[in-house]
């Protein structure tokens, strides 16, 4: 890393490109995402298309016109023929729509044909993802035979960890280990030692539940059928594990309010300006939400100006509920990611939150109570009101378990109705949760107060 | 599915036993977790120690123990005998005290120490996970001598996907693919066909850390070395996957304010007394924060009293603070887990939020000041309050930049100052500094206000 850095600062293209070969694709990317125009033109073109060609796979989304952009059409010709065909068509999916052209232009036929196979299924699904280039053969051959088409096949197969048998039409029929052929006496026919191919995934189906039933059954590579199960092509651990690490990205930002695609580059490396657009559009939203919570407060005024003291416990009523409904909603969001409820769910959901949210309620209220009944006494002169202290526990103390249990339930059920519409569950969730309750709160604490100390 | 639940029903152990073989592992766990203890018994009876195994290796840490107590001593023998050294390890990190030692002596010598040895390794790293049972081979080998001594080793080695090659003294040295193995003339000697085992991982590294590694990388399975270089075990991409979707819930759980270590089991067999431990600790916490923010508030009652309008916008100055806060803490912290930035980063990083925090304060400050002028002149009869708008939308529009710069800064330093002293940065995160930026939006608003509108 260290010699590579120093090569570029020097233009030293011969000891670049020795730097360069010794180092992984993985690193070269993340280094090249780092460099300025200048730097990344020099790397790029000393090193070739051949050496190129993995680095680019890596590249975050955005950075990959920009960095083929460097090359000669007769370079990127090798470039895109070198690509695996799920790596090439990730590169269709995320460049411009001229790039798209001018890069098509440059493909050979048969690369051509399976490019725009590939691109019917949308960039999220097990579709867009897989690889076409995996072992095939069918189940009336020989070992022998097998390791014959295999080896011819090799250097076009992405992974060999799983072979897949299909009949004459193509359909997915069994699946068998490298290892249980190369460990097989060579008249062995596959049939015998075929495993069934009991796990699949269909094209159009989402990435997120492709990756876990990869996950969930502990396989190498899932394959991926139409309709009728013809055998299109496999996702493999390693999509998985992208896959997996982009949707929790994404999932955490969504709670915290951050809107769009995770952009793939690193944080030092997106701008201020992408930092903002991905922020203030949420930020802006929820501040107007808040006026309606300031419009209670403002309504309540004559309560709050009879009992100024009440402004003591007003942030607390309000935080619990935003705090024990954001807990609900995140414990049922990602349950819900993780693919353990669904909306059929909803009243067992609902019922479990409710009896957690009393006592989560119960709890809060006779701790304030307790801590306002022992402390605030003491405090009484120092403030200078004259108050009923047991009346004040008890309205606090109501005004919170009310409010937790309801913001513990509303929690739970938000993202599941908003699954059961088609919205996103974590978009609708915490901090827009937390706003709404904000008035719940509000309102709430100056019912329960207003009633209980008798200031209406 | 269905065909055992009914089996199960019908108490018929000869249909239990037959469909319970016709499924996958991993769902015989998952239907396990769902069952009464009655039905647990007779379904790990009927399907006895060897069909067990797989289940037992994929049930939730709390459910292993009692799962195991089905079985009588000598069944028990054979399941822990049939366990891979890993998964046989994890059951006995997680099982009582008691349990392990009469397990362990029903262990055979060899498992014994292997035992032994991989229990000196903390749970969560990466030699707390690894397999060590892995195909090994000497570069002086030929094809024909490696396939020789992997073959003997088949039953015992969990992954051939990648063989390594190590020295007489066990250090690691290269690695192969089974592919090249059984691609190649039996008499290649294994020191032309290897690669340098370049990626591996220190058996005491995070966990997080080699699956990290792992996944940067494409690989199926990352050596784990000791200090001297020493090939231990590997770490596999169905570790990794586990790793990494575990680490993901955490961090979600943690933003959301809830402790304890995800239990593993679904949400909907987790008891309400559980999902009541895991809350109520945070609640009651934050609540008591909330204190001081109403102790502001109560402090300033003479300026509320002055001009209630401002609490129209109260609500909203705080809330925006915690917004903006939560969303600089979490990227913060989603790229240090990641991996993508460290403490040593904190001036950059620190630079970078106060820009993007100066902008979407600005945003939000013109925003709600165009608000204010353009729409509150009209409501102004309503709440009958005399009052002087340019200055309150100045006051607001003020106050709401000066807490959304301040909160976002103080929300990305918040967490890397916390893993500088070694706290976990989650923890130390959303709902926590929500909490202490409530505090300060209260003293920034009230201060800016009874400035602007000279209200002291």
């Amino acid at each position: 890393m260290g010699e590579l850095l120093r090569a570029l600062e020097a233009s030293d293209a011969s000891a670049l490109l020795a730097a360069a070969q010794d180092i992984h694709y993985a690193d070269l990317a993340a280094l090249y995402e780092n460099l300025d125009d200048e730097k990344r033109d020099l790397l790029v073109k000393t090193i070739g298309p051949e050496l190129a060609t993995d680095m680019v796979a890596e590249l975050p989304d955005t950075l990959i016109e920009d960095a083929l952009n460097h090359f000669k059409p007769a370079q990127l010709r090798v470039l895109l023929g070198n690509l695996s065909d799920d790596d090439r068509v990730d590169v269709f999916q995320v460049v411009s729509e001229e790039a798209q052209v001018r890069f098509f232009s440059l493909l050979g036929p048969r690369d051509k044909e399976l490019t725009r196979n590939l691109l019917k299924y949308e960039e999220d699904t097990a579709g867009g993802r897989m690889t076409t280039q995996i072992g095939r053969i069918t189940a009336d051959m020989t070992v022998k035979q097998a390791i014959t088409v295999l080896r011819r096949d090799r250097d076009d197969a992405e992974t060999l960890a799983r072979i897949f048998v299909v009949d004459i039409q193509g359909r997915l029929v069994g699946k068998i280990r490298l290892r249980d052929l190369a460990f097989s006496t060579w008249d062995t026919p596959i049939g015998d030692i075929m495993d069934e191919a009991d796990e699949y995934v269909l094209a159009t189906a989402d990435q997120e539940e492709a990756a876990r039933t990869l996950s969930k059954y502990d396989l190498v590579v899932l394959p991926v059928v139409d309709e009728f199960h013809h055998l299109l092509g496999v996702l493999t651990y390693d999509d998985a594990l992208e896959i997996l690490q982009e949707e929790s990205t994404e999932d955490i930002e969504k709670l915290a309010a951050i809107s769009g695609e995770q952009s793939e580059i690193s944080y030092l490396n997106t701008s201020v300006k992408l930092h903002y657009r991905r922020r203030v559009g949420w930020l802006i939203g929820l501040a107007f939400i808040s006026i309606a919570s300031g419009y209670v407060m403002f309504r309540f005024s004559e309560t709050l100006e009879k009992a100024f003291v009440l402004s003591l416990f007003l942030p607390m009523v309000v935080a619990a509920g935003g705090n024990s409904g954001g807990q609900a909603a995140t414990m049922v969001i990602r349950a819900m990611a993780l693919g353990e409820i669904s909306a059929g769910n909803a009243m067992r959901i609902a019922w479990k939150e409710a009896r957690t949210g009393l006592f989560l309620g119960l709890s809060l209220g006779v701790a304030i109570a307790a801590f306002i009944a022992l402390l605030l006494p003491q405090l009484q002169q120092g403030t200078g009101a004259a108050f009923d202290f047991p009346h004040l526990a008890a309205a606090v103390a109501v005004a919170i378990t009310v409010q937790v249990l309801s913001a513990t339930v509303l929690g739970a059920l938000l993202p599941i109705c908003a699954r059961a519409i088609n919205l996103d569950p974590a978009v609708v969730s915490s901090p827009s949760l937390a706003s709404t309750v904000d008035v719940s709160g509000m309102l709430i604490y100056f019912t329960v107060a207003g009633s209980i100390l008798n200031l209406h």
